[in-house]
């Protein structure tokens, strides 16, 4: 017998531990149960019981967050969206799907390509995050320059309030001007206000083939003019950049030989439509003319889909390479044309107050997007530089807020970054999210201590 | 002397007058006052002095809107943005500008199409409209099927709210996710929340030449068939249609002949990228396909931008041309997939209850929204009309229920929507909309009586 009958539950050890943290590992997991609702009928009558026995739920999708959203650990009750991940309709006029939330992205992405659609949103984690947790935190990716944001496909969502209401926000319509969007206020709201049970995206149809030019740059000024030419003369996915520790460690790791010259401070992957290759004659026009100028020193073009991922993976593979580095990561955003001044401003503070310490630039020029990742001097204890990492953010964060930036381009705020959050939004704003947060959740029943 | 000193302000009738309606006529203009602030500073002062001593603040634009959202009826003071129109910055790295919210768009689309850039959001009253009425009511327009309403283009706002505070809200970022998202919040506001004194848009690359298909359909089951084959044969910047009584009416009021066989019951204007002619063939290719399917029955296409110009004409001279018979006029959304189930559901409702009013159907097919004109016979008066057009409406919002669509896709709530909001939205939802409008604007300062 449990409380929760006839909706499924789990209370061993095992589980509670399993379903009661996410990808970050800094705080313990202790929920007190884990549940498994099957409709949003269900989930409605979670919220009933929550409200009458003083329960606290934590919405629970793929649990890859960075944050920790979704980690429970103050008795909550984890409600694990899990074995709700039916397809429920998917539309080729108006391509769009809607489905459970917790359909995991990486099928709903494969069911897509298998209509002859396709869905962009994609990054590290998509295969195994689950489509509700992708809302609640705006995925965002490796595609977002040429796709936008999970946001930006969002055309309808089912959502459980704290009162135990369900909303029907938006109904996937195109166009529906009728008051306040409630839709995107849940888009990204990790959890504080609701729990969405079903959503409707967008689909579109599959790009053209890829291809994928490896440059280095002369210097970090040469970073903007690059981008700007070759996005106004080639129809761009990606321009992921990295610097030059960052194919030091991907050789490293994966034996591989880089395959420019290696003396170049900046790199990017920049992947194009291709089709039948009719653009790489205009792609190299560019190179030359960028190298004459000064901007470009090396570069290189992949002649096939096996190439283009070769390439790739001097992006794809740095997390992976740097990780028994334990860094201190952060990810940060700016307005896409204050990136160089930013990266400058932020790498000269780090090699100011902490020369010891290693840093590794990669990001998404072309969202503003940079992750930093300080590496942990190998005589360093993971405890001290945890804390030397804790002493740095307020520094980082000040020249986040001297720049009009965001402490968290994309990962969230959940536990980790909660205390930071006011370095990126106004105290104004943040008492408004705590009286919407009242309105949807009067009661404070979902995810409390997360976000503000 | 004026309480407002030293904010510019008007109080003779024909400023009342002027600045008190928009573009509906359904409601007295009487404001107290008209008041042209020079700054976001000023914007807050005025807010305070609202505060002091209980005066009520109409936002106010352009005045295009369809629904009232801009009129002040009852003693208001109207808060007139036209003053504040300087753009502030333009940027070319990542195409964008910031301006003040007073910008007409037409301005804003001519200088970001001389900086090389292109603003895509067009719509009947875009030149005469303003930048912050455009965000505050998401307008959408003719190309919403390729680049989306306002919404997808707001990156930052400047927005005082009803207790004088100014909030910054995304600052321009493409990657931002701390906390809730404001800045959607007030998109689509109608005035209700704040008041936006300034926005940063993105722009974007003009598209290529673009051409014109004009198609005839054999009937009302072959619009998403061949709307799904152009769309995945083409690239389509719109897809519009119309029904024969439209043509009927444009060739009386332009004394043009139409330039196909004008017995179809429904036709469409279809823009593509056409760079350099290269789709045509593809084009022609589609259309013997689709005709040999016994889907079109008609068609022609523009071997110039004068042709492509004049077959658009037949789609934009409706409205005027159909103005004469003072139409009843509905704006509404279904999901694209039941647009030709749904127009055959409200055409049967319309003939069965009315079979002595005449119908004109025009919309953006590709966004589910139909525009739909009831015209007044000669020999019944505006009163009488006016009074069997308001005895419609529920049947046909009944019918919007039912298809869980939306009874106002782009132009709004206001003042004529407001008893309605409840067929499209639930009343938790309206309830959660009046706590978020009682946490932005505690006093009830701003639009009263609008939207909710």
């Amino acid at each position: 017998m449990s409380r929760f009958d006839p909706i499924e539950s789990l209370t061993d050890d095992e589980s509670l531990a399993h379903y009661g943290r996410d990808w970050t590992r800094f705080w313990p997991a202790r929920p007190e149960a884990v549940v498994f609702p099957r409709s949003t009928e269900e989930v409605v009558d979670l919220v009933r019981l929550a409200r009458r026995d003083g329960l606290k739920l934590v919405p629970s999708g793929g649990r890859t967050g960075l944050s920790g959203g979704a980690v429970a650990s103050s008795g909550e009750v984890v409600v694990s969206l899990e074995k709700m991940r039916e397809l429920v309709e998917l539309d080729t006029t108006e391509p769009g799907l809607r489905a459970q939330a917790g359909l995991p992205v990486g099928e709903l992405q494969r069911r897509a390509t298998e209509a002859g659609l396709y869905y962009p949103v994609d990054w590290a984690a998509a295969a195994s995050s689950q489509l509700g947790g992708s809302i609640a935190t705006n995925a965002g990716g490796i595609r977002v320059l040429r796709y936008g944001m999970t946001r930006d496909w969002v055309q309808g969502l089912t959502v459980v309030t704290g009162t135990g209401e369900v909303l029907e926000l938006n109904r996937g319509l195109v166009k529906n001007n009728t008051g306040l969007d409630l839709r995107h206020l849940m888009i990204g709201s990790e959890g504080v206000l609701g729990i969405i049970t079903e959503a409707t995206m967008a689909l579109t149809r599959p790009p053209p083939e890829q291809s994928v030019l490896l440059i280095g740059f002369a210097g970090l000024s040469s970073i903007m003019p690059v981008f700007t030419e070759l996005r106004a003369g080639l129809t761009l996915s990606a321009f992921e950049f990295f610097d030059r520790r960052s194919i030091e460690y991907v050789a490293g790791a994966t034996g591989e030989d880089f395959p420019l010259d290696g003396e170049c401070p900046y790199y990017a992957v920049v992947e194009f439509d291709d089709p039948g290759q009719a653009s790489q004659e205009r792609a190299l026009e560019l190179f030359e003319r960028l190298a004459e100028a000064g901007h470009l020193a090396d570069g290189t073009i992949s002649q096939s889909l096996t190439q283009a991922k070769e390439l790739w993976r001097w992006r794809e593979a740095i997390s992976e390479s740097i990780s028994p580095m334990t860094p201190y990561k952060n990810d940060l955003s700016v307005r896409v044309s204050r990136v160089p001044e930013f990266l400058d401003a932020l790498d000269r503070l780090v090699s100011e107050h902490y020369p010891e310490f290693e840093v590794v630039w990669f990001g998404h020029i072309g969202d503003g997007n940079l992750h930093m990742n300080v590496l942990r001097p190998e005589d360093w204890s993971i405890g001290n530089f945890h804390a030397a990492g804790r002493e740095l953010s307020p520094r980082v964060f000040e020249l986040v807020r001297q720049f009009e930036g965001s402490v968290s381009a994309e990962h969230g705020v959940g536990l980790l970054k909660r205390e930071d959050l006011h370095y990126t939004r106004s105290k104004a704003e943040i008492e408004l999210m705590r009286q919407i947060k009242a309105a949807f959740d009067p009661e404070g029943i979902f995810n409390p201590g997360k976000v503000f």
